[in-house]
């Protein structure tokens, strides 16, 4: 067993269990199943497979889902008429829409058209002011998947100089704002760096913990970091490798063989915080179900 | 004229004339007359003050407004109740609910209760949201007035090294996530620190431009600050004056005295940041009145 490495896959393995002993009760005591509603329009095939796989998970947690179809043609007002009903429909506590979406729709009208309560992506502006005020509401699933674990590896932030990479509305920007928080699990110093940073090396040479988020292969080198640093890295970017039969692996935003000497724990990719985002959107799912987001 | 000096009551003037003349051509253009209802609860001095500022400076603008004041007894179902009215009342731009408020009254209940698109206080997790992810909405009035207060003085904090003091809801959260962003007068780098902090000095000493709002008289001292560095004070403590009528002055959270001569900019407390606040009210109500804020 190697413990600087932050196994993602394990911890993910179980909150699946406990969702499913969980998910269980909710139906015996109080007859309430947890049904996720997913829209896929357009025949992205990576779509397809993010979808297949949330589907799947939610199945082998007893979840009911709905899974609906649309073509590439698909005009803004079906998608919007869609949400509506969904929002209205009592059976269905979470609504997902697979990003990204055909060009006639606009992402940002549909993001806003679905009901914050259902929001379980964590993508809806009030979610997102939730995040930052500090009050219940749905977070976005690999920042809360990021907190999950260092609860489970005991990593508590509080006092570190912790710095992101990247201020993307999925994972920098909520991450940054989960990280400052009073709260257990957070309190750290936080600095969010991007493309706009000068001496980016300033920054990442000064952490206690880093963030990478970039979306650029084996971005961070191992002379960006200091000794004992500890690393999560968001990253999944596909590099040519022609000794699989795929023709490629997959890579992080950081240069793990450079950083893991120096680290004192880091995430793998894959098997990191990948992981973690579908078991957490299941968790915000499970929580709407069970009623714990009302304000 | 000392040129190193922020001069936030010129600039607050400038705003004023500015909105003067728009509000009068949006009567005459539109027949829109801006139009902001304020609740006050109890009978707190300083309230009444804010208020009765806030009321004056909106009626020389040629606003209409709407005053409710309400017993210290008055219950949260009361006040959600006028909320409800004046967010379908179509006469109404902006909502604003002076706080605090009184302790059976639960602050967050309220500021959800008001509509997203009339609050010009920019407190809603709504707006909150959008700010975090650049979409249009309303920016609370503080760290919506230091930008200002940037653009006036043509300070471009693009890939300076920014750092806040303090993680409040209204000033250094908000602030933090305005200045990160990819848009004109803005994408720093930024670090938050607060209470939880270690080694302040270290951040403070390496920001280039660097926005106190702490609440504590004078904290930063001459030697947390690195020659050159821009100063925004937010801070307003009283402090005991017996050479004042009043028997006291009011100073920031930067030892002002101490902090300008390394400063290449400041601002001074009071007459700084302080008059921007209300200025930026009043554009918040002016641009509800003119539907700039839909989406």
């Amino acid at each position: 067993m190697d413990n600087k490495l932050i196994e993602g896959k394990i911890v993910a393995e179980f909150i699946k269990e406990d969702l499913k002993v969980k998910t269980a009760a909710l139906k015996r005591d109080k007859n309430i199943t947890p049904c996720l509603a997913v829209m896929l329009v357009g025949d992205n095939p990576a779509s397809k497979v993010y979808v297949n796989g949330k589907i799947k998970f939610s199945e082998e947690l007893g979840y009911k889902s709905i899974v609906k179809e649309l073509s590439s043609s698909t005009s803004e007002n079906e998608v919007l008429q869609i949400i509506n009903e969904w929002n209205e429909d009592p059976e269905i506590n979470g609504i997902l829409v697979q990003l990204p979406l055909p060009h006639q729709i606009n992402e940002t009208k549909v993001l806003l058209k679905i009901k914050p309560s259902k929001d379980v992506d964590g993508f809806h502006p009030e979610n997102v002011g939730r995040l930052v005020a500090g009050l219940p509401g749905f977070i976005s699933c690999t920042p809360a998947g990021i907190i999950e674990l260092m609860k489970f590896y005991k990593i508590n932030p509080s006092g570190m100089n912790a710095v992101i990479i990247g201020r993307s509305n999925i994972v920098g920007k909520p991450m940054l704002n989960l990280l400052y928080q009073k709260k257990e699990f957070a309190n750290a110093t936080v600095t969010i760096c991007h493309t706009g940073t000068k001496d980016l090396e300033y920054y990442t040479k000064h952490a206690d913990l880093l963030i990478a988020a970039i979306g650029s292969p084996k971005f961070v080198k191992g002379d960006f970091v200091k000794e004992g640093v500890i690393v999560f890295d968001v990253g999944v970017n596909r590099i040519v490798d022609t000794t699989k039969k795929s023709g490629y692996r997959l890579v992080g935003d950081v240069d793990f063989d450079e950083v893991y000497p120096k680290a004192s724990m880091i995430t793998p990719v894959p098997g990191g915080v990948g992981p973690l985002t579908i078991a957490m959107l299941m968790t915000n799912t499970y929580k709407s179900a069970n009623n714990e987001y009302l304000y």
